[in-house]
């Protein structure tokens, strides 16, 4: 079943300790669906300028990524820099051109409006929620938000997230929402706020999924080379709603299959551990779900005991 | 089958978030003891001094710990205190008076010579060394080190560490030891170095173990309240060893059981928690087997998919 994805198309500009590149596809809402292709049809909604380039295009259309709620306007696409540190767990933002993206209003083709899955990357919480809105008929929706927007937004992000399924955020975001450095108390806190279901990720740690009563913890994947984390994050989001949506899984019927929400954090870690083998999206041009499915697989050979 | 430990029994001032203790039961031996002692038959070789009092003693009784290798003499215990960080991911050491543990030097009483499972606490290479080379029959020996005999000691270090089976140490000693920060690399140069197991504790965020070819890795147990995470890296060894010597696990025999060392990596963890919940030792005058196995069980539950 489909999965609409709304979010950042841009280009970024990354220094890792493996090297640099200048401008290169990038955005949350390109790597989730390049993450979600893998396992059902996806739609995204987006805005890129008259910069934005066929290559950039053929790689999203030749994922069988539905581009028309792909908005296209005069001006320049979101530009962003960074830089990672030596270990790679911080990086340093060097420059943030909004461009056409500073103008973002989502707009739902009609062929989007019954889809069963939806998933709102990190963008103005008032805007995510006129999307999730506008759509009738959902099985699951939720998404993901940031520190800015947490301190900044907190009513307009409460007033967003109260009608979420699932939250997904980084443990630093989940204990700042919440005011508890306590994961636990944290997801306590968060599941009174609205969603159910509450997916920490914690970077080369792994992600741990709440949900009420029961939580699930993966450790994170051993790379040999961490090339470029970018992007690793949403790819994990990516993997998780993508997953979910290829099997069907229905939260409102009353159970929820643990097992498939557990699986789906697993496939959300195999996305994005390859996300981080190659800069930016390049490890996108070669995976196959062949390598997936043998990368889930390794995680449980490596986690059973 | 029984253990030796060797290693410092200290009395240790703790400060946390959550209170403050001037003086209380401590050292490395100390929680590897206890928490192997919910295993198998365990012995210790450490010294305290005249100021060692009987319910200290008590406990380790009361656990059916062997304590005809702890010597006493004139003088003072090992004191060491220190403050935790508010995440308590951090600690500064205030006070480290060695006294009596300053002229340690491990003698193996007679009785302990055959035992077939040595760990050995974090204490100069050389004496680490002179203890395993005093044992005969041994089916698996390892132990701990530390920043301080990496750096300072290295060669001392290395010619000790070539005759262990494992080394057990945390992710920033692993990094040092080995000159590579990814933990796969690290893995590989270390085990070049003589052991053909490297446990890797990672804190809050659990462990690694690595095999020659394969890994199994573990998340950390989330813990509603951390009081005091002092001895948890021990307990984790004590549980670590604990299990396997239980088993009656021989590494010689010519085939690696797989399933049963991940499975000691996960009794490490559980006594790691356990020793988190209270003030230093305290955890361990009330808990069970039936508890242990019982968090057992728990890891299975929030791990598997």
């Amino acid at each position: 079943m489909s999965v609409v994805i709304v979010g950042s198309v841009a280009y970024d500009g990354i220094e890792t300790p493996h090297g640099r590149v200048e401008r290169m596809l990038g955005g949350a809402c390109t790597y989730i669906a390049l993450a979600s292709s893998y396992f059902t049809k996806t739609h995204i909604v987006a805005v890129v300028g008259d910069d934005f380039e066929s290559p950039d295009e053929k790689l999203l259309t030749d994922h069988g990524i539905d581009l028309e709620g792909l908005e296209r306007v005069p001006g320049k696409t979101f530009y962003w820099a960074g830089v990672y540190s030596d270990d790679m767990n911080d990086r340093t933002t060097l420059r943030t051109d909004l461009n056409v993206f500073a103008g973002f209003n989502p707009k739902l083709p009609e062929s989007y409006l019954r889809a069963p899955y939806l998933i709102l990357g990190n963008i103005q919480p008032a805007l995510q929620r006129s999307v999730r809105q506008q759509m009738n008929g959902l099985k699951l929706a939720g998404g993901d938000t940031m520190n800015y927007w947490i301190k900044d937004y907190r009513p307009e992000l409460l007033e967003t997230i109260r009608d979420w399924d699932f939250l997904l955020i980084n443990d630093a975001e989940a204990r700042m929402l919440s005011g508890e450095y306590n994961l636990k108390r944290a997801a306590a806190k968060i599941f009174q706020m609205g969603p159910h279901t509450l997916v920490i990720k914690r970077g080369e740690y792994g992600a741990i999924l709440f949900h009420r009563d029961w939580h699930f913890i993966v450790p994170g994947y051993l790379l040999e080379e961490v090339f470029d984390p970018t992007g690793a994050g949403d790819c994990f989001a990516g993997g998780f709603i993508g997953y979910l949506a290829e099997k069907g899984f229905d939260l409102k019927n009353g159970h929820i299959n643990a097992k498939e929400l557990s699986r789906a954090v697993i496939y959300g870690s195999v996305m994005g551990s390859f996300c981080c083998e190659k800069f930016g999206v390049e490890r996108f041009r070669t995976l196959t779900r062949e390598e997936i499915d043998a990368r889930f697989q390794e995680f449980r050979a490596f986690t059973e005991f």
